[in-house]
């Protein structure tokens, strides 16, 4: 009989189940489903309008969603319950909720359901910017060391500006919170029936390091008097390695999965980090861009440096017995769906209608025919501000190069040129700080569509870039950490290098960078460098006046 | 009986014929016509093809067209020939053709009909941008004074870097030509049967000035030997004031246009320039916008200033005894028209539809509900280069401050901000030279119909705008001048003054600045003015570099 398991990530917008066989890595089945509200950014579901920056969701409808995408994976795939040995779980982060003690959501008791502070804030929340402009100064004035692990930046995404937001604008929350939990790790814990917190996502998102722990009081009482406790007082799950096995299904959690009592279940991940064994990476040297909404680009390396602008870097926070190291671009994709959605005449509508093609395809065609630089576009791919390496919410997204003639597929392409010169400058400065990067994968659904957009990306990467086999890596990923969890004796892996050589397939393709467009985006690369050094590093602080300028009118 | 004259204005793509009574300034009749072949860009009449930045048209046109919109006109008033006592001419400009001994364009010659440089070139002909710069350069290096009148730069669109783009290219045409006379000039010599050379067109257009007369012969010589000569061989036409009379209306002028001989014809002006006075403005302080898809800014003053970036100032250029001040955004309506075009969404499109309004309502609808700076967005309003105050047509434009939550309105808007705050950089440098800006007026399709815009103006501008009375100002100012050619013995006036107090009515309507929303545009202009200064001169040169790219990629 074969074994089976189930890897669940948790998206922005949906859930998603994959059946991967042990044996061979075949994805035997897949399920999708959408969360009901999606993202809360203008309005509570009760009709309460929200700040901007602002990026909530509600914890149930990911759980219901799990509930609905295991037994419909199983069925297409032809499995059975008794047949799946193990599950992981990963999702976006931090993505944090606040729970009573039993672990219910504090957005489900109806005293708080008109409350925002009480849902859960996605990774996306962007409203405790400040706090986290002050955390860093803090941090750099007092010389914490921690800082070294995260590009020198706290960003606005990580948990302690998130809960710092809630303390200093709902004390009430703050107080009524038994604690606060990373998403995943709660829908871990409704599983097994008791919680612990990913080193990973501890890691890459609460500044916790395997050696050093979190920060120390003292720096936390600097920040806010209320604040010194907030690990033993908000924080106290005890943090567990991944690779291992967070507990077994409960009768509750087997009730809400369809899967039987005493499946094993792994520690959660991130929905990023899991990639790298997804895509067969389990070594250095080799970057992994999953490209989607955002794009996250993971490395493995033996060595601790600091490197600067990164997103963090955990002692075994993505491949045992290495350094972890993440950076990313907060908005790629996001990019090229503003457009479409923004931006695009009725014309190209009813082009892309009337052949039976969606917009995207219709702009990638046409930007397809136009030769690098034709164009004079230049764009800083920073609508949804830069995180690394400049790690600045603040900072917005600029075109120049702008004329009469200009034409809705050549801002289409300035985008996806801007998009893969923030890649290179991520390269770049992992190679510029001892972190040599000998090969490039990338996954994700805008890689693998779009051809011209990854050769795009070669091209101005001057290096190969090898597309992984498949096209649900992070799924993939955690039904590998559902492997390892379950172990050898129950038809596991003991090791997820193990894991990931039997599960993951050779790349889907490789792209060769071209020459001749290597050598006119080089001359742009120089032009998207002094703009983002101008705008980016103060010589030109207009977008940061912008936006205050933007909230003094809100 | 009432006494009636008649303005022609011949723009770009249409001649219109405004009937006005001398006494009260009352609009009885208008007609317009377009030009059969309007611009020609692309081919000749015979199909022989153009090269880029080219533009021309075909003179018999404007001529036939004339002869179709005066006998309309008048049949529309109600107004009877022998009851208009004048006629004054305006057009674009420099719009040149070369002309026969008689006065017979060369491109009606059979010989020439396919041969381009035959044809008029209109202002818009910017393909002559390569002798434009030489011959800046040389009057920088000369040290030439004339300069000091035109902002300190030559453009392409002038007199001279067309004629000698002519020699150059096509010396036998050059040599053919008797002479090469403004379009409008030659409308007026075709009414009265001898020709004169407008001084204001020459002011503006020619490097003619009242005093120092054209640049001397060194200084043609040294740009081609050849061309040392050109003013006494190919512009023989003696220079007359405007606000006098070119002549009378001959009999085959009289047949030509339905009016009686003898009537008075005015010297041509400038389609900008006369709106002067056919907005009321008789004396100095009073700065005019022209806003259309180009907008120019002029004004009357006792000193001659040299202010740097302004097009052109020339003594009695607009109003006598003044020297008459001429600067201009090159891209204003052309941005909104090139937004609509390009980048408004198709649900928009369909919204528009559904409630029977154009696009451009339907935006600023959309754009009038958002607070100023509340969308965080800046634009240059560099879309065709920076006519004043930077001269540079290798300027791009730019947006900064995008989000993934922007929207179309939000940028729309931002494009009529820009453009709001490069007519603020116009009149500050005004004013930073030496010459007081007192009171602004308006005038034009955009300005009278948008009060949105208007409005936004006013609060950007922190002044008051006047708008205009009537919706025809440039050819109100030429019926007024044909007032005045007639003069007060054959019912007219004596003076373009008295002429405007008569015949210009009050501002349609004031807009007042909200000082609220100015306070806010004050801080979204200082960063204007820094990304202004940083792209405009030389801080940061990547809008050359990207136009020398996109050059090296076309």
């Amino acid at each position: 009989m074969s074994k089976y398991t189930i890897g669940i990530d948790f998206g922005t917008l949906s859930a998603r189940a994959l059946v991967v066989e042990v044996a061979t890595g075949r994805e035997v089945g897949t399920a999708v489903a959408e969360y009901p509200s999606g993202v809360l950014d203008t309005r509570l579901p009760g009709g309460e309008p929200l700040p901007p920056d602002w990026a909530l969701a509600v914890p149930g409808e990911y759980l219901d969603c799990m509930k609905a995408v295991i037994p419909e994976a199983l069925r297409q795939a032809g499995v059975r319950p008794d047949e799946v040995i193990g599950v992981g779980l990963d999702g976006t982060n931090c993505t944090v909720l606040p729970v009573t003690r039993d672990g219910t959501p504090l957005c489900a008791l109806p005293a708080f359901q008109g409350e925002k502070h009480a849902y859960m804030k996605l990774w996306k929340h962007h409203a405790a910017q400040d706090q986290a402009s002050r955390m860093t100064e803090l941090a750099v004035s007092r010389g914490e060391k921690f800082l070294d692990r995260y590009g020198g930046k706290i960003s606005s995404e990580w948990l302690f500006p998130k809960l710092l937001q809630v303390l200093e604008e709902a004390p009430e929350v703050y107080d009524r919170a038994d604690r606060f939990v990373e998403m995943t790790d709660w829908l871990v814990s409704r599983l097994t029936g008791h919680e612990v917190r990913s080193s990973c996502l501890a890691g890459y998102k609460a500044l916790w390091d395997r050696r050093a722990g979190y920060p120390d009081e003292a720096y936390f009482a600097a920040l806010d008097p209320r604040f010194r406790t907030v690990v033993r007082d908000k924080l106290p799950t005890p943090v567990q390695p991944i690779f291992t096995r967070a507990g077994d299904l409960t009768r509750e959690g087997a009730a809400l999965t369809g899967l039987i009592p005493g499946t094993a279940v792994a520690v959660g991940t991130s929905d990023s980090h899991v990639a790298l064994p997804g895509a067969g990476i389990t070594g250095p040297g080799t970057l992994l861009m999953i490209v989607g909404t955002s794009t996250c680009d993971i490395m493995a390396s033996p060595v601790m440096k600091p490197v600067p602008g990164i997103c963090g870097v955990a002692e075994d926070g993505m491949l045992p017995g290495y350094y972890g190291y993440e950076a990313g671009q907060c908005c790629v994709g996001d990019h090229f769906n503003w457009f479409v959605g923004n931006a695009v005449p009725a014309a190209y509508q009813a082009e892309a209608d009337a052949r039976h093609m969606s917009l995207h395809a219709l702009l990638t065609e046409k930007a397809a025919r136009l030769r690098p630089g034709e164009s004079g576009l230049l764009a800083l791919d920073w609508w949804n501000g830069n995180r690394s390496i400049l790690v600045d919410a603040e900072l917005s997204g600029l075109i120049v190069g702008l004329t009469l003639t200009t034409r809705p597929e050549a801002i289409y392409r300035a985008l996806i040129e801007a998009t893969a010169f923030g890649a290179r400058t991520i390269i770049e400065n992992f190679v510029d700080h001892g972190l040599p990067v000998d090969r490039v994968c990338a996954c994700g659904g805008i890689v693998s569509k779009n051809s011209f957009l990854t050769q795009l990306y070669a091209d101005v990467l001057h290096r190969p870039i090898s597309l992984t086999a498949s096209d649900q890596t992070p799924a993939l990923g955690s039904a590998m950490m559902g492997a390892v969890a379950a172990g050898a004796p129950r038809g596991g892996y003991d090791t997820i290098a193990e894991a990931a050589r039997r599960m993951a397939g050779a790349p889907k393709r490789v792209f060769s960078p071209d020459a001749a467009a290597s050598a006119v985006y080089d001359k742009l690369y120089a032009e998207y460098r002094r703009l983002h050094d101008a705008f980016g590093r103060g010589d030109s602080d207009v977008m940061r006046r912008l936006r205050q300028i933007r909230r003094e009118n809100a």
